[in-house]
């Protein structure tokens, strides 16, 4: 572990993020920077672990432009250096969780023998859950994902603008996604604000502390 | 902005983190890193700015022992530093969106005539989904706040283990959120390893890259 940061030096970074609007088409995120923000995806933790997700990075411009068509036409999808689009399984089936166990085996250095029980426990679990619901909880998931990608991206200065207004169903026929066992959850652009635009400068607006957090007990 | 990060040092601090199980009891996160972490809440971006969330910071030590029943009985609630339990709200109407344009305009400078057109434009959103749709996606939004809380705490050298494996139900009647609007929606323990828990060492487990990582187009 290197030395933790400040709480200065991290509230500075959150601060300094917000959902940029107008990115400068003219600068692309350097390669080594790129991909600590990829292996922040792989890092994300999930629930047992199961990572019930796909990340594509959308690098075909007139795929970018297709999808700008689905997304209010919002210009980050084709300005911003990077565009991805964060899916979720649709289901989680025992094939799913043989997959993630015989991976865990393997970077753990384990039998499938000795992980047999906590696949019995993965499924058991699974298994009081509807497909739809599965599908719910694979997407609650990949939103923890965009979470650790944007506060990552904001530490190591870079912009984000997480994109929901978007035709999920459209971006799935574009991206060849249907049938797939994977589906559009959410989008987001990445790279570095534009100097005009001037939600850079929009004082960041949120509720207070007392209202969102709230003490049960005493200190 | 302070200067951004190396890739390195945040991916160490990824590496570094892990779902901690046992936490040392005696260990205490100080008052500037825990006000730092709770900002780190208050920051997460969310759809249309709309917070649909409340943080409860559980001190109480007979209710997070009751908590910790409805939780597989997992040790981490009791003995990690703090545990939070993050709710969301359970629909999202008028005076939700007429509450967060209110506090948008009072940390903007701007007038309500002015936002009016963002909160037509919200509730015409939320129109189009069902009660049920609206909690789901409020719920999504928290597991940014998830993703945002880890990751931040990664960053200032705390512990944290999310909880899923809790019953949600039993946790609102706990927490009193029986018809209060919030619902928990996942739990969360942070504090310090204890030099004890062998899953600190456990090999870090995750798909490779190229599992979970799809390029479209040429770079």
């Amino acid at each position: 572990m290197m030395n933790p940061l400040t709480p200065d030096h991290v509230l500075a970074a959150l601060r300094w993020r917000y959902a940029t609007k107008q990115f400068d088409p003219s600068r692309k995120i350097p390669a080594d920077v790129w991909d600590a923000l990829e292996q922040s995806l792989v890092l994300t933790p999930s629930s047992f672990g199961l990572q019930p997700w796909k990340f594509l990075i959308v690098r075909d411009p007139s795929i970018r432009a297709k999808l700008q068509t689905e997304s209010w036409n919002q210009p980050q999808v084709t300005e911003a250096s990077h565009f991805m689009v964060l899916t979720a399984r649709t289901d989680l089936d025992k094939h799913d969780i043989e997959t993630w166990i015989t991976r865990m085996a393997e970077a753990q250095g384990k039998s499938l023998d000795d992980l047999a029980p906590l696949k019995g426990m993965i499924a058991g679990f699974a298994e009081t859950m509807s497909s739809e619901a599965r599908h719910a909880w694979n997407t609650r998931q990949v939103y923890i994902a965009l979470g650790q990608l944007m506060t990552s991206a904001a530490l190591l200065g870079i912009d984000t603008c997480p994109m929901e207004g978007i035709s999920a169903a459209a971006y799935d026929r574009i991206l060849g996604l249907e049938n797939s066992g994977y589906a559009t959850a959410v989008g987001c652009a990445l790279g570095y604000r534009s100097a005009d635009d001037k939600y850079a400068s929009t004082p960041k607006a949120r509720f207070l502390g007392e209202q969102v957090i709230q003490y049960l007990g005493e200190a």
